[in-house]
């Protein structure tokens, strides 16, 4: 572990100016680590932002191949890099050498997922109108529109996903595939981790010639703020709380210039159980959803914090299949000391709750989170009682029994917007919810049938976004190509000479893109 | 004029339950028309946002062909309003008739544009990843994405587009194509007008059976703030001032749950004069671009409000030919009072500058605009004066002289964000210019080349957008079909039964979509 040097990354260069050093801990133990990381001063904040801003307009002139290139040689990277990083990874996070690996695979995946969109070459999204000298009462000129990348994108990491969701995860991955350089706050929860992830990309930059500030990234506590409020940067990506996502929406919002921000925060991924699912499978379903509740320590985004039921006595064997699961799943460690307290607290609040009844899981003692179901009356969440609204960050799920499918429909106008909600049912019910699937739809970013909401596929289709408070912004989506939107902005060009107008642009197609000409998609001449 | 009711259009009845009456101006004369308009009170917006989001689940549900229809018999009923309107929006605005004839073209043309986009169906955005069962480590579900409304808009329209930008404009039907129903502020400038277009809208929605509620309209000073503030709203559309624009994105901001706002505000609009365009025809632009200037008493969001030249006598001797068409043209009648008190009070800070002179342009007096030309000296933009980077909205340009490229990227480095930036040159030149239009490109919405920002073409490849202050979000357009993924947002689809996909998605592509399946562009089933 000698290997770490723990300095900021600027512009190609590192640096350590300032005097607070910061050590990253063992999750498990809490002991600190080998090495230690300069916190960012506000000098190097700058220093970042600027180095950013520098590289952008060489960032984005590149031909989107190359691009490309460089995030293959980020996946090529991560790939190769050893055992020491996963331990590593596993001692910062108590996440198990599997799901580190799986996680690789997500996060150069992820890399070669948008190197693809870069050579597909739609995310230029070209439109031309063709110039109508003949038109009456007047002429129309000849005008394009293409995409390009809004500007330094500054990206917040999430404790939960080390590699897929931090320092070279999916903001990352989209904001450089939009020709948008980006500057990384490393997350104090995994610093050592950040470190080999960075010098990875680092590696792949000098490899593909990228210009230097292409990626940077800073360390330390509350240099956030200072990177957010920076005039060069332009965007901001963040996977985390709902407190913190609210705060730097509304730092990005009091900005001399505002800026846009796709932050993705807190959601409770409600699960309704249809009764033919619970007569032809409660068994099987209560092992699964339970699995599902308490996979990687329920520490997921779109871990199912709420399972809604018709009142039936299907339904109350399912509650009792479902206690039984729980309570015999075992106890695992979280991110941090932190993640456990927050998790602590949340169910407290629940256990002392007056309407919500604690139906199973063992005391919480020692440094581990155990699995723990509640129940709560319907009436709470048609009351909009705040405290069913909130995600519990762990393995710990709601149980709500409703009285009918107009009570479900009520409830589920309550909820506040989630990332997913997933309906479990046989296929002659399923056939007569097509209204809940409308109503699902305006409520979520993704709704799921058979299926459970953990697991999330990186692909073109995906959304991994939601209303507020799921995600700051629901035309957004933080996994899957789509995710490349949040940080290109139209430019229209209007009477231009051939030779001026970008590649996708040019009248030859160059390219090969599919364009929207005089209302036609084609890969013609124009 | 003795048809005007006055009264508030909510969830298609009228109402009127406030007190204050309002009434319009006769914008020559400054005298009350008839009829009065009666403010709605919060009730009523209440009411108008509740009857929007009542219809949302209709309107988004019908297929896009029947909106399509919709916006074709709005486009119907605008071309069929006969003298009365023309005369009556001539009285509220003193635009000319042959503007207003020009401008309802474009505003039902819009209409037409969107209900094309309908029928397309590239809007939807479909994007299918089929499942791989056999797929390892883990098998892949069947994930399918489009797009859906993001529920009631609020549209403010603006003073200058009485048609375009106002109840019937961009917005609207940006808002409506998405499936969104919208409540519309009627613009205090243009209340009767405001009502003969939303008269218009409901016979169009009655005749094509669209829901109550698919469009609402409320009168009075102080309700956007109602309205912007309310639960049902999902998303706003604003065209006018910049202290507007941002108190509405910071109501927006403030909300429990924040909500998108797209305002276009404020834009001065560069316009870059190269030494050989002045050799060749230098008078031809003096004139052309006075025309600009001046071209509807320079009421408009892409005037051109500043001109730079690079130091030579060909530019010296342009300012000259500048000056005298400057001086020639006529005083014009400005929207309404308010209108001209701003101007006016733009042009008096222009001319207590200590380093502004004017160069041309009569007094001001009576009731009248005068063209008014100033030049700065260059440094005021280096230094980041304020007062040079204000929209003065009205027939006042002013010109700046740069010493030589590297001062003119500077001077354009120096800019905030805006909707336009024009080129003037001959083509040896504009070869030559490659970095002046990156370095444009990153500044604003749309570069033209040997062309005039005034008029904005309504079609696929517009943007009438840019950084900030030109808009509050650099991603977004408001005139051009691209306007509707303002008011749009992506949900996905997994492992659905193929009867309970929304038709854009379906197997046997129903729609005969070109839709992104498995990475690749097709109009085959999946």
């Amino acid at each position: 572990m000698t290997r770490i040097l723990g300095h900021n990354y600027i512009g190609g260069q590192r640096s350590a100016l300032g005097e607070v050093r910061l050590q990253s801990l063992d999750a498990a133990t809490g002991e600190a680590l080998p090495g230690a990381f300069s916190q960012a001063t506000a000098a190097e904040v700058d220093a970042a932002a600027n180095a950013a801003a520098s590289a952008f307009p060489v960032l984005r002139g590149l031909p989107a191949g190359r691009r490309a290139e460089f995030l293959d040689a980020i996946a090529d990277e991560l790939d190769a890099l050893g055992d020491d990083f996963i331990a590593t990874v596993c001692r910062e996070t108590a996440l198990p050498a599997g799901r580190i690996l799986g996680e690789r695979g997500r996060t150069s995946g992820q890399m070669r997922l948008f190197a693809k969109v870069l050579r597909r070459g739609d995310f230029h999204g070209a439109r031309i109108d063709r110039a109508l000298p003949d038109r009456q009462p007047l002429p129309r000129p000849d005008v394009r529109q293409c995409r390009i990348g809004v500007g330094p994108v500054a990206v917040f990491g999430a404790s939960n996903f080390p590699l897929a969701f931090s320092t070279a995860g999916g903001d990352t991955a989209s904001a450089l595939a939009a020709g948008c350089p980006v500057v990384v706050k490393a997350h104090s929860g995994h610093m050592a981790t950040a470190e080999w992830v960075a010098d990875a990309i680092i590696r792949a930059a000098d490899r593909t010639g990228m210009p230097a500030g292409v990626f940077n990234m800073i360390y330390g506590g509350g240099v956030g703020e200072w990177l957010v409020k920076h005039p060069a940067i332009q965007a901001v990506g963040f996977t985390g709380s709902l407190k913190g996502g609210n705060a730097l929406s509304r730092l990005a919002a009091e900005r001399p210039q505002p800026i846009p921000v796709f932050a993705e925060m807190s959601s409770i991924n409600p699960v309704i159980l249809l009764p033919g699912a619970l007569q032809a499978r409660s068994e099987t379903i209560a092992r699964e959803l339970s699995a599902s509740v308490t996979l990687g320590c329920g520490q997921f985004c779109t871990n199912p914090g709420l399972v809604l039921g018709l009142r039936s006595s299907a339904f109350s064997a399912f509650v009792e299949q479902f206690k039984a699961q729980m309570a015999g799943q075992p106890a695992q460690t979280m991110l941090n000391r932190g993640t456990l307290a927050s998790y602590r607290k949340g169910l407290q609040q629940l256990h002392q709750h007056p309407g919500i009844r604690h139906l199973a899981g063992g005391e919480e003692v020692g440094n581990q989170a155990r699995p723990q179901l509640f129940q709560a009356d319907v009436s709470l969440l048609l009351s909009g009682d705040e405290l069913l609204q909130e995600e519990v960050f762990g393995p710990a799920t709601l149980v709500i029994e409703v009285e009918d499918q107009q009570q479900l429909a009520a409830a589920i106008r309550a909820l506040r917007g989630q990332l997913t909600a997933t309906l479990l049912g046989e296929p002659g019910e399923l056939g007569e919810c097509g209204w809940l699937s409308e109503l699902l739809q305006e409520k979520v970013g993704r709704v799921l049938i058979n299926g459970y909401p953990t697991g999330v596929e990186v692909c073109d289709a995906m959304v991994h976004g939601g209303p507020y408070p799921a995600t700051s912004d629901s035309r957004g989506t933080s996994v899957g190509t789509l995710a490349i939107d949040r940080y290109m902005r139209p430019v229209c060009f209007q009477n231009y000479p051939d030779a001026l107008l970008p590649p996708p642009l040019q009248s030859s197609n160059p390219l090969n893109l599919l364009r929207l000409v005089d209302g036609e998609l084609t890969r013609a001449c124009a």
